[in-house]
Formats: structure tokens, C-alpha cells, sequence
């Protein structure tokens, strides 16, 4: 009997209102409410998913791609990543990411959903590996906004913001306005590169454009790029923040030769080709970004229409 | 009273036999079969949709992302395409584009579905825009491997295979085999261009890696390359081939003074960056290419596992 | 490969705006708009379906359940019916099942949609068997109420409505308010028997309970019944009314014998066991229909919620 | 933001390959597995759901007229039932019911799912109203047709299988057979009573035919019924089997009286006259179980062909 005939449960997830995807759920493993979110933990196609209030954060099988994209391009950018703060990313994957750099002595990662965290520590082992008990990892549970506006000036080297996207109620919606980045400034040292996970341009309301328009009123150098996700349906957008270093001026033997000196562990997505490949956007994307759009504020903050 | 109390048929397109997506259908204007396939036009998110045998071949809102992807990478490396071949391509939406190039002095468009170019003619004016009716083009009702083994030698300066996935039932499954590419080389002049599409490599059963190998048997250069389409819900996969012209040594700046000096009417996806960018593929899809795998051949044809 | 391999169109019913019924949509024979309405014939589970703006009419496996149950129990109750008025029944399956009884010297048969009768007299040939071609067979497209207004009194022995169900917007829903049933029984001789189709109980909105209340407020006797139609998922309400001759008197072996004198060809569906089990409701329904509710009228006509 | 939007699982009931009724799940409060099936407790459209191996078992909205219409027609036939068997029945609503009886004086209840008993003991509150800790009340965790082949001759008055369907893999098949029924009948007492869920006669494979032939090679008298019910989108088959009490000889107002003497508390669906309609069935439904069928051994069990 096909599996279409002994299973019975499917998540469905909006992409309009007129159109979604199904997924078969072939097994859950957990659902439960934490203070901030519903977290479920599913097999679908795609194995293992992490669904945090109804949208898929992960998969087992391509969260390589999406962790791999945000934290790579920008610790490779920075000349010695030292000092590292990760907000969110509560899965430990962005952490697992970064401590692969050996330049790295202290990662500090501040997420505001401790039980989540639990959840992750128990049943997300493929996605940390371990990483929450290496000796150069704190672990901060605390809103990222307040734990920001109380860091110390020139304080990073990296900071990588993965977050969920910003929705109407979420209080990932203070991590993406003007106030925020300014705060992520000043926290940096003056080398210092910051990169955060931007939406996906080809949701609807221009939230990827928004994001980095906001970015680009703060900072000297913002770039846009992206990363196909099989499981999220769409290139993924990030956008990367500095006073100084481009990635546009990283030649691909550059990346290659810093990977090769620094690294420790293999990568499946990014190298130096990958590098050059995901900062060239299609013409029409070029565009929507180029579009003058007002900066997202505490008062006004971006959020997705649905 | 919402959409979906009002409305009551879904497109289903699986993506595996565990996940799909669903697509709400507001307006059903034409259901039909032609001698070779099912012919449906619906309107739905994203637009006017065409779907052949129940997979949706384009929709008004992006088909001009994966017809520039097809077209103007080929058109633009050949020096003077004058002598143009297309087969298959039955929305006219190709033909479109090769027709935006001035030093065009004649298409054949071959397709072997006479049915449904009429309907095209009738139905689908956004994609082909009247191209039917400019008097370099000349249209034959045929199957795309016959006529092509019929064409003397050294004809065409490009050749752009526009073709329905290969399936395990469908004729297309004969024009992705060894036997045809070698056809296709007679055919072409000595610095002559062909692409063709290449199916998504995110698709199971490695069929665009198959479909690559294949080309690398027969030609001395061979490029794969990608390009997103969000009604396909994943970066589709083309590949140019040719004895001589390498899309690899077209630097920005030559494809955007190309484009300035040639192109008559606009372009949304394609110009130097892009084309700079989609041949940087990602690392885990190079390495998927390099695998070695049996090519495609008229005995054992490659086709998709669904 | 399985039927969801190859096939892509799915009906979706809703029942309440948190579940629904799927149908997969194995052909696609028809879908047209009439003036008054969207018309859909399709092949699915249940064989070949007619589906009016997005709602199952009958379908081809058990239209003959809902056609018996709605005629012969007024028919047969009728102590010889040689005048009968149909106001709807399109499909032709109510006209087919009239004029069994031999006593029938004239049918009228009134519908608002020309359209959709030739429709129906090309495509739904297994529901009328050719009942359009009876010699005592009248057909009229026009407005049932209207025709109705105009009729002249003590016309009909038996009138029978089949009707779509009413809708906010549907014309069907003045055919079932307090003045349009006065006219009813206006042009109903003495001992005529009406009978209409009354939605389903088991529907939200109190909608038969509010049709049978309003018919009480007409007629003498007014008996509630009901017969479960697959298609349907839930068993469908129907209402006698008369100023005389009532259902429950009729034993058994009595109806036998009526049917066995007067009826040329079988039924499936209806005999005198299944006359004493239909009007036989389990205590909640009756208790539900027992509600006073404000009567259905012009002003205040009763619908469908959804 | 409508329900739609905000949720993300939906139950997905098949009913053929074909078509199937899908629910919105508002909440999930439970998915476990015992050692027997997997459970789940939904919130859905009908309230707090049941659900076994993915087949909806009961809805808070309408657990009672399943449950009622299995108990009291067995219940009302019997002249004084005193000592009750229940095989099954995990909810604990049957046994509720069969408590409203003040004659009976032991009820045992042996189910094979001791951690099904302890979740409805915990959440199911509604079904059972603290029947379990009724002092008539005995709870045996046992595979039932055990139980039954260790039982003493001549000990029940009533004897109720509240079982699952019969399924290919399901233990419940061995509680359908020929083999079985002779042991009930064993067990019960001259006068005694059998009655069992018999699956819906609208489901594939004749299963409710079947079961009811099997009895009748048992059984002197047996009597099929059905009552609908709203969740389960169809009539549900009941059948009564004895040496010679037989429901048909039971008036409507001798149901009527008996209820009156001896029923603690209220029923919602069954009474006298509910009792005389579901036994009488439309004319089809008679034939079809007319119709001669090998009855179901041990060797050869029925069993539902989904």
C-alpha cells in the first residue's frame, strides 16, 4: 500500500492565498508551545523539518544550503574573525557553521526562546552536532534587541542575525529597522561585517527590497545575495553590512585560499565559485532592490503581508 | 465572500509522491487534448497559466524569465546569428525573443503539436506577441528528430531545443539521446550554437546531469547553467554547447554591448551580470555534474522518474 | 502508476470553512457559463458529476436515490396524478422518473436555464433516458415563480420542486418563501400534493428547519423525509405538503400496490419499506424541526450560509 | 486573519484513492502510540476528535448518536438486562450508555488497549463522564476474543462489540468471524442479546453484508440497522442478533415505555420512533444484503479492502 494510504496528516503551507504546498507528514515527533512559538518537529520529503508557528525554519536535508550561505560569505570576508555574535538561530546549525573557523575564540548566541533551544539540544543533533558544548560558546537567552542595546562599543568581529522573518506579531520584527542596525554598528569593531538573513525577494511585499534599503542607510557597504533552498521553494535573500571589506572585491581564489587556510570541517555549498555566483542578481532583482522604498523604523517596521 | 468559497478546482503538481503544490483555479479557459498531449489554460496565482499533460509549461508572470534564460545566452555568444532553429516552443514566447535580435534573418520554428499552435496563436497573444505573422519565420508542423535528420548539413547559426521534459512516454525523450545531438552537430555551422533545456537539477533522478554528460560526448564545449522560475518553484537548468564559442569568455561588458548593438525591444532577466552569474553554479550542483553517468542514448533514453 | 500520478485537477467542496470534501477529476467534459450559472460535467469517484457554480448536483452512480426519493413518495400518494409541474430538475432524471407512472397525461416542466437543458439533452443522457421527447412532456424555460404567478388555479395534481439549494444570490430563492408557496398551492388542485427538495439537515444554517416551518404556515400537512445520497456525504431532506392527503396514512403494502398498478419500469430506491422508513427521523432532527422559526419570505428569504 | 491563514496541519480521511475529506486541525493535543495503534486527539470542525491509525473514531459534536445507536436498541429489546459484556468501546461511551440502564447490575468491559483506556480515562472526559468509576463497572485489558473463549456459558444478558473496523493487519478481524460469533453465543444467556458495529454498508468490499451473512449462519434472528452520523459522512451499519427477541416486534411504544422505566438520564437520538425507522432501509441497501456471500472464518476474515 502506497504511503498516500497509511498516512494521514499533512502540513500545508500558504504561499498566496490561492496557491501552497502540501507535505506529507510521515511522522511527528513533537508539538509543543513554548512561550514564544509553536514548534513542530516533522518527517516530510525533505526528512526531519522544523516548523516554528506553521512555517518550515529547516530541513534535514538541505538546511546545509540556507546555514552555509549566511554565516560563510561574511566570516570568509573578515580578515581574522575573532569574536563572533550569532542572534537566533536556535536550530545550533549557524553555530555549528562558525565554529568551523579556527580564527574563532568566542561565539556568542543570543536567542529569546530558551525551551527552544531544549528542543534543539534533544532532537536537533544532525543540525548542531555538538556544537552548544564547545568551550568558546555562550549561551545568552534573551530578547537580541535589549541584549544589543547593552553590549559594549567595538565589541565584534561578525555578527550574523537568524531570525525568523518579521511578521505582524513577531518580536523578530525590532531585529530589521534603522534603530536596530544602527545598534549592530556600534557594537562592531570598525573592520567589523555583518550579515543577516533577508527574506526572500520573491515573497510578496517587497520585504527583501525594504530590508536592505534600511541596511543601506546605515552602512557603507551593503550587498544582496542569495541562495536557492529546495525546501523553501525560492532563493533565499541575505544581505551582507560593513564600514569597510566588499565582497564584491573577494576574487574566488581569495575565498578558496582563506577557506583552505582556516577552516577545519568541509563544505558542501560554499567556495570560491559559489562566492562569485550568488552576489551577480538577475537584472529584474536589481531593480526591485535599486527601488527607493522607506527605511523600516521601530515605528514603521517591515513585516511579511501574510 | 472569499476566494476560496467562491472557487472550487485545484491544479495539483506533485513534486514527489509526498509533497505537491496546489494551485487554486479562478478561471478554466480551455481544456482540450491535442493528438500528443492534454491542453489546459487556467488562470490562477501568477496568472495565465499553460499546463501540458497536468505540468504547467509557463505562466504570464514570469515566462519571459525562463524564455531569456533559453534564448539570449546562445543568441548573444554567436557572433552573427543570422540562421535560427527552434524546436518545440510552441507558446511562440522563444521565437519572441530570438526575434528581438536584428541580425536575425530567418527562424524555423519546428513543433510537432499543430494543434496546439493554433491554440497558442489564439490564446497565448502575451507570449508570442504576434511573432507568428514577422516574415522571417517559418513555421513546420513535424516532428523536431525527423526534421532535423532531414536538414543538410551546415545550416543553422543557433539551434534552441524548447522541449516538455522528457518522460517515459513522451516523443520528447528522443531529442535528449547521443544519436540526436549528433544530428544536431551536423546541422549546425562550424561556429554554430545550441542550447537546449536541461530539465531542474532539483528534480529526482538526475536527469539534468544526465542530459549534460550526454552533451559533453558529442561537443567540445559544453555549459550548464541555471536560471529561477517561481511557478516552477526551483532554478531550471539549461545547457549550451558548441565546437568552438565558450559563454565562459563573454565578459560582462561584451554581452551588454551585444545586447546595445543587436537588440531590438527590452529585456527584464537577462544582460552581462546575469549572464556572468548563472554559470556560477553552486558547489554541490558542480560536483553533481561531474559525476560520471551513462549518457542518454535512443536504447536507453533519459527520462524523468514521474 | 497510480491515478494521482497522472492526473492533476482536484473539486474541492467545502462543508464548513474548516473541512472539505476532494474529488479527484479524472475527465473534464464540460465547463461552460450559462446566464445563470457556471456549468462543470466531470469524471470522478462517483462516475460522471454535474456540478453547478462549484456544487455537486447529481452524479451518475446515485442521482437516481435523490430523483426517486424527491418524486414517487408525492406521486404515489396521490391518488391518481395526471397533471404534474416540475419548476427545475435541469438533468431531466425527475422528468424521467414522473413519467413512470402511467397515469401521467401531462408534465410541465419549468426552468430558468435554456442553456443548461441543451446541455443537458446532449450530455447527461443516462439521467433523462430521452424523457425530453415524451409526447407529454412540456418544456418551458422561464422564471418558476413567474410562471407559477401566472398558471391558473386548480392546475396540478402533483407539483414538484427541484431546485438548487438558495444562495445569497441565486434566483432559486424566492422559490422557497411564503408567498412563492401560496401560489403553489394555489394552482395545486385539492387533492394535489407538492414536493420540494428541502437542503440537507445536516447543513449549517437551520435551512430545512426554516423551509419546513414556512411550508407549514401554508399547508395542512406538511411531512419532513429523508434519504442519504452518497455524493452528498449526508442525507437530504425533502417536504410533502398537501391540504389533504398526508404520507403517513399510506401503509406499507398500500404503496406496493400503487406502484406495482401504475408504474412501467423499476426503482431502485423507493418502495413501501422505504416509505415507512423515510419519514421515521431520529429524535434530533424532529426536535430541530420542531423549533419555531421565523417563516422564509420575500423580504426575508432563507439561504445557504457558505 | 481567518483560520485559513493561521493554521498549517490538515487530517486527510480517503475514502477511495480518489477522493477524501480533509479537516483543518485548529489544535492537536495528542499523538502518541501505543503498543496496539497510533492516537491522536484533534481539534477540528466537530470538536474534539478521536482519531485511531488515522481513521476518525468519534467527535465530541456527535459521539452520541454512534453510541447510542449501538447500545440502546440492544439494550431496550432485552426484558431485563442485568449483566452486560462490552468488547471494545475505549472511549468509554458505550459504557455510559449502557449505565444510563438502571436493570443492570455488572457491565464488563475488556479492550486490548490498556494506554488507550488511560488517555480517555484522562482526556476524553466527555465520552465517558466517570463511567469507569461506576461500581458496576469491571475493566478487563484483554484481547476480547480471548476473554470470550474463557468465559462460562449461559453469563451475559447483553453483549456489545464497539469495535474498529476490520483491516488487514487490525487484531479486530478475529472479532468478525463465524468462529467468534459461535463462542457469543456461548456466552450469552437464551434471551441474550448480540449487537456489533458493522461498518458502513457505503464503504467498498461488502463488508457490512458480509458481517451481517455471518451472523445469520450464528444467529436465529438477526436484524441490520443504520444511523447516520455527521463525521463519519455516511449511514453506519448496526446489526442485533439473539435465539429470539427480535427488534422488528418491538412497538414504538413499548420502546417508548421500557425507556421511561427504566432509563437513568436523557438520550438525544434514539426513542420509539428513531426505533422503528432504522430498521427499515431503502430498498437497495436490502438487496445488496441479500445478496449470498461466503461468511467470514477464521481462515478467510472479512476485512475492509482499504
Amino acid at each position: 500500500m502506497s504511503s498516500l494510504d497509511s498516512k494521514w496528516m499533512w502540513l500545508v503551507e500558504w504561499r498566496t492565498k490561492r496557491d501552497a504546498h502540501i507535505w506529507l507528514i510521515d511522522e511527528l515527533l513533537l508539538s509543543t508551545r513554548t512561550k514564544y512559538q509553536k514548534v513542530e518537529l516533522l518527517k516530510t520529503a525533505g526528512g526531519l523539518r522544523l516548523v516554528l508557528d506553521g512555517k518550515t525554519q529547516s530541513t534535514e536535508e538541505d538546511e546545509w544550503i540556507y546555514h552555509e550561505a549566511l554565516v560563510h560569505p561574511a566570516m570568509v570576508l573578515h580578515e581574522k574573525p575573532e569574536d563572533v555574535l550569532i542572534i537566533g538561530g536556535g536550530e545550533g546549525a549557524t553555530l555549528r557553521e562558525v565554529l568551523k573557523h579556527t580564527t574563532v575564540r568566542r561565539v556568542v548566541m543570543v536567542d529569546i526562546d530558551g525551551e527552544l533551544i531544549e528542543i534543539a539540544k534533544r532532537h536537533l543533533v544532525k543540525w548542531h552536532k555538538g556544537s552548544f558544548e564547545d568551550p568558546r560558546v555562550k549561551l545568552v537567552i534573551s530578547d537580541g534587541r535589549k541584549f544589543i542595546e547593552r553590549e559594549e562599543s567595538d565589541t565584534y568581529d561578525v555578527i550574523i542575525m537568524d531570525l525568523t522573518d518579521p511578521t505582524k506579531d513577531s518580536p523578530s520584527r525590532y531585529l530589521y529597522t534603522l534603530e536596530f542596525y544602527k545598534e549592530v554598528k556600534r557594537v562592531l569593531k570598525p573592520r567589523g561585517i555583518m550579515v543577516t538573513q533577508a527574506a526572500s525577494p520573491y515573497y510578496a511585499g517587497k520585504v527583501s527590497a525594504r530590508i536592505y534599503f534600511t541596511l543601506k542607510s546605515v552602512f557603507k557597504v551593503v550587498r544582496f545575495y542569495m541562495a536557492y533552498v529546495p525546501q523553501f521553494l525560492a532563493p533565499w535573500g541575505f544581505a551582507i553590512s560593513s564600514e569597510g571589506p566588499d565582497p564584491l572585491t573577494l576574487s574566488k581564489d581569495e575565498v578558496d585560499k582563506r577557506l583552505k587556510i582556516r577552516l577545519k570541517g568541509k563544505l558542501k555549498y560554499y567556495d570560491g565559485e559559489t562566492h562569485e555566483g550568488i552576489f551577480k542578481l538577475p537584472k529584474y532583482v536589481r531593480e526591485e532592490l535599486g527601488e527607493e522604498i522607506p527605511p523600516s523604523t521601530d515605528e514603521d517596521p517591515v513585516y511579511l503581508p501574510v
